[in-house]
């Protein structure tokens, strides 16, 4: 047997519910694909790379379930203010002035900064999106990217027009990169649909049989708004349309009743949680332990880095882990455990690359070694709650995606870090005469 | 003019409310003290040490007002249980083993893990607290450190001779190592004390001029349970009993009514808000806007590794800056320079640290430098944000604590961190048998 890459002696986190840590053991790589895990070094193989893990903890690749990458160029620029007056004052106005170089930049600063915390594959919408496709081509992290029938203006010439120029994206984009991109199709909300285009969406979605991608349920004022046009909540519209009829990808879902959760379930749609922003846009929380108590996957998210600040999954995590107890006064309310598999399986569901997510034999190679040595997680006593409690991404080392070694030592292989950050500074600059 | 530094062109966070970001400038170190803050460099001046701080944000350094350190070992140990079942089914079982070494390891490794995230100083109650101040004196980081009359069972010999146990720990270490230490009286909380040791605690505050330290409305069976002894909440016997005539540091402060906050703010009470810990032992939300509502100056703190599971004063910050705006629904409610106030000045004064806390000439030079160009702060639009928002305790580059400078480079100049890595490594493997 010939494997590419051995990972030795490492710590591993398989991402599976109910044997999430799998103790000291060796992950062998051929090609893109995870060929060997086992307690014991694999007998008669030919290693290209050998990586000694003996102070690391192998674990999935983070999967960043809803992002809107460019927006790293509006980072910190608006605190302390509600969704609508985030949107409408602040962030609008400098979304107006962006040009493909901005998106761009803001692409290669994202996927930069998501590589170097540990995220191996993200589900991204916003404008220009072939910008941000090319950037993670050439990065080589996993993507899948959003175009609706509504984005830059694309219904400016008309539905068939919208959706060709749709369709031209999707069959550039998805599979591309030895299938490390997907595409999907974005339905923004809602509340910037109406319900001829929402039933666009749910067609067009048939017909391609792309993932939708929506932000759903995010405000209270969201929710009100849909039962005064519509009679129902947001995701029961959804369902009258038949946007649910595929595979979704709901963005937020903090304002939910128990029927909402219902529909979730029955439709199989994957909500993408994103504690960091829904506090800091005062959203709210989302009721993530009675979605888990349905039996619902949840995905994970950090959303744009205008409401987060960061695109840090690890940070999300510890939030994610923290918040619902407090909100419940029930310790038990979301596990360390069902944190990572939020992180990883449930977001490799949501943006349908199935194959990641989880540490086995046969799946895709994508890979994160931790520190695990950090003074701040000295001494190692239980490393899923470590990985949720006391980590940061800056304490990851290495990142594997699709079996390539993209960051090594903290040293980004695929990108030039130095050119990332004066690109983006120059497009910061412009944009906010700085 | 002499100066021993000068930091130079840094982005200024001054600690202040209302003029909390300075732009850039200098600051200059003379001695333990803070000489020269201005926009310019100093003229006519002798300096011995520049440091370019052009691509650093200076800031004061981080005060953690409520921690046990030596906790450390116990990090990761127990996830998901309530206060009472983690305590004493877990952690107190592992107290009983702690030996003098074990403490001073932990201490060891608490003190560095804070400095490398930035942490100048912390508050701290335990056991064997003598090894916490020595290690805080080798370290060089300002600290208060408890000792109360029923602390390592002091009273076993009767109060006088605990007053005397504890008179000769602060008649030792308050002002010692050039003022960088204090101590303070520990009360624990009113469920370990009854009505005669919380007087007795009271008179002998008064007596020797003690801050108090001690846990107040954490949870809310905490405060059920004073109902029925005393027929008043734990700050109302604390008022009672004559606690709260001196200064008092009162961590956790979760279940109060508009009635406690009152008595907090009429007896100038520094509460310390713990959220991590808060959430992770689901006691509840401290109501933060609230008390800053009523003008009270709340501080800010970690707890111990066991219940958080890191001592990242910037972890924290971020927390506290996110929660009570998802659990207020209001964006406003505790603004990121609220949190900087309450890191810094609040800590402080919680503290008994008075001349920390912000960067003004004629204070204590306890100064932070960190790096502003990670990519998860690029592009820099406002230090005040990033600062709460999207930095961790890795990107502090420098601390100067007293005017020395204990980390430079993220190297630690007064500590071995291998040795401290090794040792509490040890210690752990004999608690835990690992």
């Amino acid at each position: 047997m010939k494997m590419d890459i051995l990972i030795e002696n490492a710590r591993i986190i398989t991402g599976f519910a109910g044997a999430m840590y799998a103790g000291r053991g060796f992950i062998g790589i051929t090609g893109d694909e995870i060929t060997y895990v086992g307690e014991t070094a694999p007998e008669k193989t030919e290693v290209r790379k050998r990586i000694d893990a003996g102070r690391m903890i192998a674990m999935p690749g983070l999967m960043n379930a809803h992002t809107h990458s460019p927006m790293v160029l509006m980072r910190n620029y608006a605190a302390d203010r509600t969704l609508d007056d985030w949107l409408y004052k602040s962030i609008i106005p400098i979304e107006n002035k962006l040009t493909r170089e901005h998106i761009r930049n803001g692409s290669m600063l994202a996927i930069a900064e998501m590589i170097k915390s540990g995220t191996t594959a993200f589900l991204d919408m916003y404008f220009d999106v072939d910008c941000t496709a090319e950037a993670a081509l050439e990065a080589g992290i996993r993507a899948n990217v959003s175009l609706g029938l509504l984005t830059s203006h694309n219904m400016n010439n008309g539905l068939e027009d919208a959706k060709a120029f749709c369709r031209k994206f999707y069959s550039r984009y998805h599979g591309a990169g030895n299938g490390l991109l997907r595409t999907s199709l974005e339905v923004h909300s809602v509340y910037l649909y109406n319900e001829g285009t929402l039933r666009d969406s749910a067609e067009f979605a048939a017909e391609t049989g792309m993932t939708v991608n929506i932000h759903l349920h995010e405000t209270k004022s969201e929710v009100e708004r849909a039962y005064g046009e519509y009679g129902m909540s947001p995701i029961g519209i959804c369902r009258e349309t038949g946007l649910l009829d595929g595979p979704v990808a709901a963005a937020h879902t903090v304002w939910l009743t128990d029927q909402d959760m219902d529909i979730i379930k029955e439709k199989k749609v994957v909500p993408v949680h994103n504690p960091s922003s829904n506090m800091y846009l005062a959203s709210g929380f989302a009721p993530v332990p009675e979605m888990l108590a349905k039996g619902i996957r949840v995905a994970l998210g950090t959303d744009g880095a205008a409401s987060n600040n960061d695109l840090d999954m690890f940070g999300e995590m510890h939030i994610a882990g923290l918040i619902h107890k407090g909100r419940t006064l029930d310790p038990t309310a979301v596990s360390a455990e069902n944190v990572i598999e939020m992180a990883c399986a449930n977001g490799a569901q949501a943006m349908g690359f199935g194959a990641s997510g989880t540490i086995r034999t046969g799946n895709k190679a994508d890979i994160i070694l931790v520190d695990a040595d950090g003074l701040h997680n000295v001494p190692m006593l239980n490393p899923v709650n470590a990985m949720v409690y006391s980590t940061s991404g800056a304490d990851v080392d290495t990142v594997i995606i699709n079996g390539r070694t993209v960051m090594e030592n903290r040293r980004l292989m695929t990108m030039d870090e130095e050119k990332i950050r004066y690109n983006l500074k120059k497009s910061a600059s412009e944009l906010f005469n700085i």
